[in-house]
């Protein structure tokens, strides 16, 4: 199959924008994709969009369309929903079509604006990613869903909050340099395990923030970055999906997340890698906990082994495979629909060395985005990996 | 590329079932497809899903891994959406997917519930596909977004709204015998003309109505159906995708659909046809005058020459080329989500010869799918093809 490279790459500030549309959002973070990549809008041969809950937040759906108007370009657009890992979703989209030979050029972009919603509302969107009937209508929200995988996981394996809140506090120390992060602050282990308790084991600095924002990719196939003689170091080299029950219900364990143990198999035998090639990860951790999740799913860590990663300093920057050196959902922020797009925005700078980490990953050559929806009913992973 | 074939195809009855749920609907389409297809639902690589506005309808987001569990399958899903086309887009993922190798075996499936909200409701719902900023906030309903392109139609090219009356008639004649449809009653050009005016110049009967409903089919590569001997006669042989400017107001052009020209010519250059070859077709009448737009856009037409195709008789069920024998989304209803997919099941029948209406195109070798998203922002077309 035809390699995929890494024209440009485009971000807006992550937060609170309650003056700015999604549609403003996104043509800010596609227009610094155009000038990244260098490509003109008119090659482009479609969209791959990744959007929540955008009929919700701003009664927008049929968003495809919508974004390539502001992205100023006319290609088909086609928008992917898999909750939190509908950006991820929209970069496999895009990859494949690369792949199969439909495209040379594909703009991947996600959008979401949530904190307009105010806090009550944006919980209750959030929620349509877990089951209406058996799981939001009887209470359960994000943070409770998984503050459910937490208590299961700390019987079963052991581990402390302080053990969590270590992931907290790498986060927000890798997001003070990150331009794009919502929190450029760092926090101490005291400071979360003091925060207001959200859903018992995980506090208020266990979870990540409520943000607007979008990320954009510009995606060309090995041909078309040769003929147009681009400079575009960063290739995906494998891309794996894998789903499971939406309900937790459902689950046989709640301590594991085979949808994501699937999704890296899958791309790793793509990519021709296996766990101990990858370098740097950005992964899905809207709570700490499923950092924890996502590090064990990858095969960095068996099943349990995963909690002491950050405590022993092994995921720090300055650890033997740092994870979530852009701050990760928790400090740079949950962009929901563009989340997955922004984990490829992110290892891109960070293995092209133009990103304010790249100096803890310098000699890294293989990167891995793991973005993941609802109680990991859903999990997109992507391999990346960078020119000699 | 790999030719795909159809194994099984299901589909439930379209209509009211204020009881039910999406998952419940969607579940027994996915029955009838895999009793259909004798298919086991182990060999499923993956379900692309077609849903519009399922965060709205049933608070429900994420309904990917949701429908997968109701179908009984665990595979990776994606949902697509592209308003109306949602469906069309989920079929094209899944064709995608199994022409690029990606899968033997894709359930590619929609579904929609609309009727318990009330006409009301839904009606905003529905908007949902156009600009919520420049076109729904200031009043415009699709009603009065397709009776706008009406207008533009009828002055700049003649016609008159008997004209448009007989495609309904038509649409209701087709449905009468189709077991699926929501209306299986014949009409008059006068019971058009009579309706209480919606839009002007379109009536209560040039409008399809709101529906609830699922679809279904198993697509699986020509390896898998030789290997599993498995007796799958019909082909998806070309697949295409166009897009345009969402709000109407940055059309150059209100009597013509670009998206959907560009989509069908992609489509028949896959397949290796012209429009010529093409001997029935369902195309997206969701108002009158959107069949008219479709014919044309399809090439069976000049623009502006297909406005009385219906009226002299050139699309009915014994005219030279008959569009819409379900009887179309007017008369066998309008599943949003599932639309495009139930296209493919109707298809399907009707050229394997297990459809009431098969004896119309007994000798039929090609049909085509015509699958439009808002004011044909978005449009999907497939080419499928009989086996000799």
């Amino acid at each position: 199959m035809q390699p995929v490279r890494i024209a440009g790459v485009g971000l807006t500030p992550l937060g609170r924008h309650p003056s700015r549309t999604g549609r403003d959002l996104f043509g800010e973070a596609a227009e610094a994709a155009f000038a990244d990549a260098d490509v003109p809008r008119a090659d482009v041969d479609r969209l791959c969009l990744g959007n929540f809950v955008g009929d919700v937040a701003e009664n927008q759906g049929h968003q495809g369309p919508l974004m390539a108007d502001a992205a100023g370009i006319t290609a088909p657009a086609t928008r992917f929903e898999n909750a939190c890992a509908a950006g991820g979703s929209a970069v496999r989209g895009a990859v494949r079509s690369i792949r199969g030979g439909d495209a040379d050029v594909v703009l991947v972009g996600g959008v979401e604006t949530l904190t307009d919603l105010g806090t009550p509302r944006a919980t209750e969107a959030l929620a349509m990613a877990a089951d209406d009937l058996f799981e939001s209508r009887i209470g359960v929200t994000f943070p409770g869903a998984y503050a459910l995988m937490a208590r299961a996981y700390l019987e079963e394996h052991g581990g402390t909050r302080e053990d969590l809140a270590a992931i907290s506090v790498k986060n927000h120390a890798n997001a003070v340099d990150n331009e794009y992060a919502q929190f450029r602050r760092e926090i101490t282990v005291d400071d979360v395990l003091d925060a207001p308790t959200i859903a018992d084991p995980l506090g208020l600095y266990d979870s990540c923030p409520v943000t607007d924002g979008a990320a954009a990719a510009v995606l060309v196939s090995e041909s078309y970055a040769a003929e147009n003689d681009l400079s575009a170091p960063v290739n995906v080299t494998g891309s794996g999906q894998g789903g499971d029950s939406l309900a937790l219900q459902d689950r046989a364990d709640l301590t594991r997340t085979p949808a994501a143990e699937r999704a890296a198999a899958d791309a790793y035998e793509e990519a021709g890698i296996t766990a101990g090639d990858v370098d740097v990860a950005e992964v899905h951790d809207c709570f700490t906990i499923a950092e924890v999740l996502a590090i064990e799913s990858l095969g960095f860590y068996d099943s349990g082994g995963g909690i002491r990663a950050a405590a022993d300093g092994e995921t720090t920057a300055d650890g033997a495979r740092p994870v979530n050196l852009s701050g990760g959902l928790k400090a740079k922020g949950h962009p929901v629909g563009a989340t997955g797009v922004a984990q490829l925005v992110e290892l891109t700078r960070l293995l092209r060395g133009d990103h304010p980490m790249s100096d803890a990953v310098a000699d890294a050559s293989v990167g891995v985005a793991h973005n993941a929806g609802g109680t990991v009913a859903s999990a997109v992973v992507h391999v990346v990996e960078v020119d000699a």
